[in-house]
């Protein structure tokens, strides 16, 4: 039996939104007050682009989105997985940064075009480990090509005092566009008759890693555990490491053909909780899950964390959420299939107060639930 | 007498850039093959950004500049120094992050539009001091309205076991727009002829941190100890805290009134040996030096640095260096004066091996001490 401390919620594991939320919300105010310098450069905000995933500039003939993003604790997965497995997953670890950025970006309906890399070390040892940097810099130009975005370069740091000597902070930033002005996606667009169409995790993504090494810990073998039901017979641990799609393709596949897109959310901290990202009273009603990823099933079943709080916290097997018109769906279906992705006609939003509402499994969160803005 | 650790050079505090600069030359080159990417989104790169403080990218009828910076380790300081002054200088903090990622990105010419945050804490007990998040916060809302940039938003995160418990990486990306494609500013513009015209720094900005840290160490009343000199009989400590210029400001006066500029170069690691940052072969020839600020004088001084280390580490005075062709030299000085900034007319840029030579201290760095590209 697990300790009391992993099962008993997410912030126990050293994650406490709690805490986190009314800092971003003071930040979140005094930023609006600086919008009015983009006047001075013949330009203005999407004020209801803050608070989204992206950040959303109008130059007059085409806006731009940007978005500051940072990958979390996976490398220290990678770090404890690696040695045993003969390789660094520094190419997974730098794919999955780049993605947790873009697939921010690309919520908005932006095409990525440049990503800038920070990449911040506790000594200058950590950058002298050549196959480790090797992996970790062909992974990232490789995420970017595949996002057909260019890398524009970064900043590389030692912050001995600060990091963990040995270990690294790997973020970086994006900078979108939308040429065509009618493919912009805001929370405000959604509207009640909308479906919620869903696109597959493949596993944890690059959130709840937190919980995952703690319970690799409690785990007698730990990463080396095998992980039931996975298809390839691998361990808990080398599963950690898929890497996360990049979203950005769907979403391009779509509106190259046409799709009428409304909104689209990035399912990350809180879970499912991000599909009423939206600042909307509107409610968002699934009627059918997707299949929960083995790794994710195993970490939850382990911690003893019910359904609940599973989807209220991780992505469990929604790595992306598209809002569109109902007559748009069919259309959405078949253009993603061309792209080679796989989406569930997942639910409906609905007139009634902000909540989702996951009819399968008899779980309802509340607005109040996820008080990111 | 302060131990040889301290005095025999700064890649002994913390920070060797000989073990970081190889791995930066593989991810540029890895970066560089992604540029074709652009071509996708109706842009191309401006190749020559590439190794520049900021990256280019040409959208047709504009440009736009992006770059992702970070502080560094000055807000180790603020949190060693600021219990006995009974504040928290976070304020100062949030202005020198947003200063180091402005002053990089305005020395392509670029005018600031957005900057996103970076603020990752070693615990979510970190955001919770409540006057020190709203000294960052409005410290960093006054730096971007200060620089005529608007704050998009950003990423908080919370790193435990990566990050120490009680501190906090500050950093973040912000974008510009050189709407006058004229007004791009590239290494590859110096010209033989052109003269080096030095803004004066007001401190130790926000490099050197680290030795500063060392050194407080070992004085006796660590950073209480007076400095002298200081004309405000301030403390060590409390000056290293001096908020960074936004040069920005001053690039902006100059292009304004019509200055022609080729190049600027904001001196920050490798001190002024960043005068060389242009690839080109030329020589960089400094005949008058500014003042060097207390704060730096008594660093090196109490840690027995000489000075051709000084210079090659630390800005010693000079904060930021803009070139110009000679003729254009009287009206950048008027239009500076003008914008309420001080230009020293410090030297020329002459035919030659790349190096940069300061007359007064017999003081030569040759090309290869610079191996940023």
């Amino acid at each position: 039996m697990l300790p009391h401390s992993i099962r008993d919620g997410y912030a126990k594991a050293g994650v406490d939104y709690g805490v986190i939320d009314p800092g971003k919300l003071l930040a979140q105010r005094t930023a609006a007050a600086t919008a009015g310098e983009l006047l001075l450069r013949g330009a203005r905000e999407i004020a209801a682009s803050r608070g989204e995933s992206a950040y959303v500039v109008d130059l007059g003939d085409r806006y731009l989105a940007t978005v500051t993003e940072a990958l979390g604790t996976k490398n220290l997965v990678a770090d404890a997985v690696g040695p045993a497995l003969g390789r660094t997953f520094y190419d997974a670890v730098a794919h999955d940064t780049v993605a947790t950025i873009l697939n921010d970006l690309v919520t908005v309906g932006a095409r990525p075009l440049c990503l800038t890399a920070y990449w911040g070390a506790g000594s200058s040892d950590w950058f002298a480990n050549e196959e480790r940097m090797a992996d970790l810099t062909l992974g990232w130009g490789a995420a970017c090509k595949e996002a057909h975005c260019s890398w524009g370069g970064g900043e590389t740091q030692v912050l001995k005092s600060m990091i963990d000597p040995g270990t690294v902070v790997l973020g970086g930033s994006a900078i979108g566009v939308i040429a065509n002005k009618n493919e912009l996606l805001l929370g405000s667009r959604v509207e009640a008759g909308d479906s919620i169409l869903i696109a597959p995790a493949v596993g944890i993504h690059t959130n709840g890693l937190t919980l995952a090494r703690k319970v690799a810990e409690f785990l007698p073998d730990g990463y080396a555990t095998p992980l039931p039901g996975d298809p390839r017979s691998r361990s808990f641990g080398e599963a950690l490491l898929d890497p996360t799609p990049l979203y950005g393709r769907l979403v391009e596949a779509l509106l190259d053909d046409g799709v009428e897109l409304h909104y689209a959310a990035h399912v990350t901290g809180h879970g499912w909780r991000k599909l009423m990202r939206a600042s909307l009273e509107l409610s968002y009603v699934i009627e059918a899950i997707p299949e929960v990823p083995p790794v994710l099933k195993y970490l939850v079943e382990v911690a003893g964390i019910d359904e609940n709080e599973a989807y209220g916290t991780f992505n469990m097997g929604a790595g992306f959420a598209l809002y569109v018109p109902k007559a748009a769906v069919p259309r959405a279906l078949a253009s993603a299939t061309r792209g080679g992705w796989t989406l569930l006609d997942a639910g409906r939003v609905e007139a009634g107060a902000r909540r989702v509402v996951i009819e399968p499994l008899d779980i309802r969160y509340d607005g109040e639930s996820l008080a990111i803005r």
